[in-house]
């Protein structure tokens, strides 16, 4: 399969390159790094992006921005980045790049732990993250040509835990290689519609 | 209490009122019907609002606007609507309007069963239901005072079903009445952070 990872230099990104390349030919997509560049929250820089790689069978965005903040402290302001970015950014993804999308295509998007599981300063991520799992539930019965969209929904990262400790007390931290076999089973099983919880 | 009901010349919104006016204090407002206007995609309308209304103990909203399209024909700007208007106009009710509550004054918004239960067209809704549920669970953790968030996830309405039956093939419609209930357990007891099912 051709593959196009958004996000390829992450921590996830990563992940998923060592879980898939060995099977695949792998597109990786950055917004400053990799072999094609992409600004998720342009839509025009989308489209550009899907005129570079041509057709593809899979794509994957393990990219996504939002604020964290104190509720107290939030504006209608502090919700834009996420809306723009994580949340609209993906759905365009999709929106976008079906039209590039091979027969059978699948498209993954990722979410996390915070939808249902919320921590301080986190409403703006929760939200998002829901938005974009539900979004993924209805698209996917909409979708032509045998094209499918899954979520992959992380608890917080073994590696990230160093900078995110504070904020995730209690809870249990999944090692990246995990969560990229969740991405595993959305791009090369059949399944649509669906969101995998990692840890 | 002194409860603000949004939205409350509509199917839910008039069975809202006839549950929770003979025990309190209501203030119908509506976007052109009412005691009191406002169009909760604009913040300076709510804040213009909460100006009049003064403090209050329960902000009911059953309103919010999305567009329904099949997903072939929706772009980028398909989800506009439902992100300004049901989404963060429900949002910024709360963001805006805990300046205005009491102590212990409760949000109740109004999502709905596409957000885990997808018809055709509904994929903007389902978005937005989803973000909106998740964020309840969030902010609910970080409101201070005894302030509490919770939203009424109803099914299609029973009252709706000579407009809406073709979407909602297979789907039990609940009658308002019943959905009204779920409002009051939220207002009227003591959870935050729910999203109350009904049907």
């Amino acid at each position: 399969m051709k593959i196009l990872l958004i996000g390829a230099s992450g921590t996830i990104g990563s992940a998923i390159d060592k879980e898939l390349s060995p099977r695949h030919e792998i597109v990786r997509i950055g917004r400053h790094s990799g072999d094609l560049h992409v600004d998720i929250s342009d839509s025009s820089s989308i489209r550009a992006l899907f005129e570079k790689t041509g057709r593809f069978d899979a794509l994957v965005c393990a990219a996504g921005n939002v604020t964290f903040a104190p509720l107290d402290e939030m504006t209608q302001d502090s919700f834009t980045l996420g809306l723009k970015d994580k949340l609209m950014g993906q759905v365009n993804l999709l929106l976008i790049g079906r039209e590039f999308a091979n027969d059978g295509a699948s498209f993954t998007f990722t979410t996390g732990v915070l939808s249902h599981d919320p921590i301080r300063s986190g409403a703006s991520a929760a939200l998002v993250n829901g938005a974009l799992d539900s979004f993924v539930r209805a698209a996917a019965i909409e979708l032509p040509r045998g094209l499918r969209v899954n979520s992959v929904s992380p608890n917080v990262l073994l590696e990230a835990m160093d900078n995110y400790a504070p904020y995730f007390r209690g809870y249990k931290p999944v090692p990246a290689a995990d969560v990229a076999l969740a991405y595993a089973k959305s791009v090369e099983g059949l399944q649509t519609g669906q969101t995998f919880h990692v840890g």
